[in-house]
């Protein structure tokens, strides 16, 4: 997905929010992190995606205020809060109808705990959007597509995302068959963005393989990733792909992937034509 | 008053609504003025105050799409709904206890007729506004200063903000002993401020004498206006000053001035001290 019109004022809130977390005591830092965030904002190619925009202002940032990961405490803190829920979460699937919806779905709602984008928030409230999740609308079309490639998969590449929701992918991927999975966290940390730093505090490399994708930016720039990576990525029988970031950037890849995310902003609420806050869950046929 | 650095991503959300207004049908020239304004406010002097920062993108955005005044019909729209209203106010006025007192708070309502600011709002609902600001809470203590300051001046200029709002000027200026009162507009055409051209659409021109700063900015900024207007600054008896931009702009000029306005963002709540929404009615004392 490239860059809407209405995405250029979000750098900047971006920026503005970035200066508070990467300099929280030095306006005059904080400042001179806004300068260079609309800087690059304003010289961007605006016919990239969003995240690969972002990874290059979140660089800078790093070098100009020389922290390099302001959310480790906030991560860690959102990964412990969910991992609290774990036991009841489970209990509710194990006891559901269609345990594998309820797991996807819940996984779904994990993805709400999002530093990046105006609507998102931190886990306050998780308990209820996680129940509203599992009750609400969601197109369900590709839903029997999606159990027979669980079934006929060799290798499952399942795209992590956000710290806190992490334990919600940990819970779906119980539903799976977790030898075949590989979860795939960032390379480097960035926003609350799940790092392997984060992945002990969630235990998803007890039930799974883990790898990173060697990359820094809030969503997967394939041609950037590592050759790991992009060996799995091009070798796996089935791709789920957690949240708006790697949405973003995978859309147009002409791979079969399985989308699941919350719509959290007014761009990507037009570009699904579904409305803010909507749970997504799509199918998105190989082309090309 | 400086910028603050909430002003920043503000600048930007300025620059993506002056896009589709300066240029509605054209998508790329859309970027351009947004790559704009990112670039001048990623270079602008924060020690200047936020409406001279945007005279400078809009300067530059009226020179890149070659639209001078996107607004002139919303301008003519807004002042023709409020004269609608006047005759129905004027009469609230007469009958009121205190006439000065409420056509003060009918011109301050005025205020929230703003397109500058994330919580300003077209004219819908002005009525409701209105009413509520007749009845809210609002500090008096500088009315009796306020009254004298009427009774005493030879010169009482009134700088004006937004058409639509200015309707609710003239009915405080109908309180005001006219003829003694000067009503300053904007110079050349910026945002919904009223500027030569829509005076005779609200008749202040019948009733007192109007000149225009001879400045662009949506606020005052004294260095860049006529010599007119700076004579007039500097012999008036009295300044009652509308709006935000006019408060950012003079608040630290060290003339005792009247300021009537909407908080209508959060710097401004900050700087004030007062919650978003409230109505403003303050008493700068001379200094310096």
């Amino acid at each position: 997905m490239k860059v809407y019109n209405d995405c250029i004022p979000c750098f900047a809130r971006q920026g503005a929010e970035a200066a508070l977390a990467y300099a929280p005591d030095d306006s005059l830092l904080q400042q001179e992190v806004m300068r260079t965030v609309l800087r690059i904002a304003a010289e961007a190619d605006y016919q990239k995606s969003p995240p690969e925009i972002a990874v290059e202002y979140f660089r800078a940032i790093i070098k100009l205020t020389g922290e390099a990961d302001p959310y480790a405490e906030a991560k860690r803190a959102s990964n412990e809060a969910v991992m609290k829920l774990l036991p009841q979460l489970r209990k509710e699937v194990a006891e559901s109808d269609r345990p594998l919806e309820t797991a996807v779905r819940m996984a779904i709602a994990g993805n709400i705990i999002d530093f990046g984008t105006p609507h998102g928030q931190k886990d306050n409230g998780l308990l209820d959007v996680i129940e509203h999740a599992v009750q609400s609308d969601m197109c369900l079309d590709a839903f029997a597509v999606f159990e027979r490639r669980i079934e006929d998969a060799g290798l499952i590449l399942y795209l992590g995302d956000n710290c806190g929701e992490a334990v919600l992918d940990r819970l779906l991927i119980e539903q799976l068959p977790a030898e075949k999975v590989v979860y795939v966290v960032r390379g480097k940390p960035i926003l609350n963005d799940i790092t392997p730093v984060e992945v002990p505090q969630v235990g998803i490399d007890q039930i799974c393989r883990v790898v990173d994708n060697g990359h820094d930016a809030p969503g997967v720039v394939i041609g950037e990733c590592s050759t790991e990576f992009r060996e799995l990525f091009d070798g796996a029988d089935m791709i789920i792909s957690k949240g708006q970031g790697n949405f973003e950037t995978l859309q147009d890849c002409g791979r079969e992937i399985f989308f699941l995310m919350k719509v959290k902003c007014d761009v990507v609420a037009e570009e699904t034509g579904l409305p803010l806050g909507s749970i997504f869950f799509q199918h998105s046929e190989a082309c090309g």
